[in-house]
């Protein structure tokens, strides 16, 4: 499924092309801009790359592979209750979006450009993504511990604030990744969990 | 400091554009792509638009002057509490999403697009919009009803929620745009609010 490589070169390559990507956008980006932001000539880029979607797609399927790797582990976790599953569910998520930052602004914003077939492909991947958020809410409603919410919008929001991230997060800002994985766990674990009476 | 007009065809290809930047992105979308959308001649266009920029500037002004004449009212209404207030704009912001969907996905996503002068134009209302919000939920800690958390990290987690919404709304969705904007007020202000003693 992946499309990437160890290849250090290719790795280059797909590092230049993501800084671009995410700065000018992919279809503002030329093979030759990604080829002179690693001092090479357009035409020996091919050597390595099939094409400028190829790259694309390495670089999301990446991402992809890196959200799962990371969030799917504690979305299943049984010993854990579902508030604290979908706590270390948002702070994994968070860990993900700040420690591969322009990658995963890539994989949120660029992926619309890939050709249908991927881009039907990613969009089944994110899907499967958001319901294991769905789910992880779902469960804190059956066992009592949340709130009656919806599980598609509340994801969805959720979602949307954790990959806001990616556009504002700065390694040299005021907050740690640390800090702004747990504020956000706990932001919207205070919006789900029923308050505990007498609390 | 806007640079929209009530001139019909003018709109018409404001309408045109917005639709088609959301689509294929601003930087992905040619002045002959917009007139051809018009079944217009690509010269013709020129005599309502002095460039792809310009539409661009067009409907992104346009939207940011919506998000201020809905919100701020309602941001700097005395007589509500920090909550009510909070929970106004939300409900606000949240109306002009989904009522100009496409201008917000583009206002949201393309304007990085502009010229320098114009995005720092824009990204200073941004800031300033974005400040109601922080405003609001300091507010909010100082009367003692909402926790003690970061204004800056929480307008961020809310905004990118109530934004993400131009991305997945839709008309014939389950959910009216009323009970978008309501569950989305509720959410935060759970999340916001301190438990009520026994409550």
């Amino acid at each position: 499924m992946t499309a990437g490589t160890d290849n250090p070169r290719r790795l280059q390559i797909e590092e230049a092309a993501s800084a671009l990507f995410r700065e000018r956008g992919y279809a503002a980006t030329s093979v030759r801009d990604i080829a002179q932001a690693l001092n090479l000539q357009g035409g020996s880029l091919y050597a390595h790359v099939a094409s400028k979607e190829d790259v694309l797609w390495s670089i999301v399927n990446r991402a992809a592979d890196r959200f799962n790797s990371e969030v799917g582990p504690v979305a299943t976790d049984a010993d854990a209750t579902p508030a604290d599953r979908l706590a270390n569910m948002i702070r994994a998520h968070v860990g993900v979006v700040t420690s591969i930052q322009k990658d995963a602004a890539v994989f949120l914003h660029e992926w619309r450009f890939l050709s249908p077939a991927r881009r039907a492909d990613i969009q089944a991947r994110r899907d499967a993504y958001e319901g294991l958020f769905r789910a992880a809410i779902r469960d804190g409603i059956d066992s009592g511990a949340f709130r009656d919410v919806d599980p598609h919008l509340t994801a969805a929001a959720i979602l949307s604030s954790l990959n806001g991230i990616a556009t504002w997060y700065s390694p040299s800002g005021p907050l740690s990744e640390t800090q702004i994985a747990d504020q956000h766990a706990e932001l919207f674990l205070a919006a789900l969990e029923k308050p505990k009476i007498g609390g």
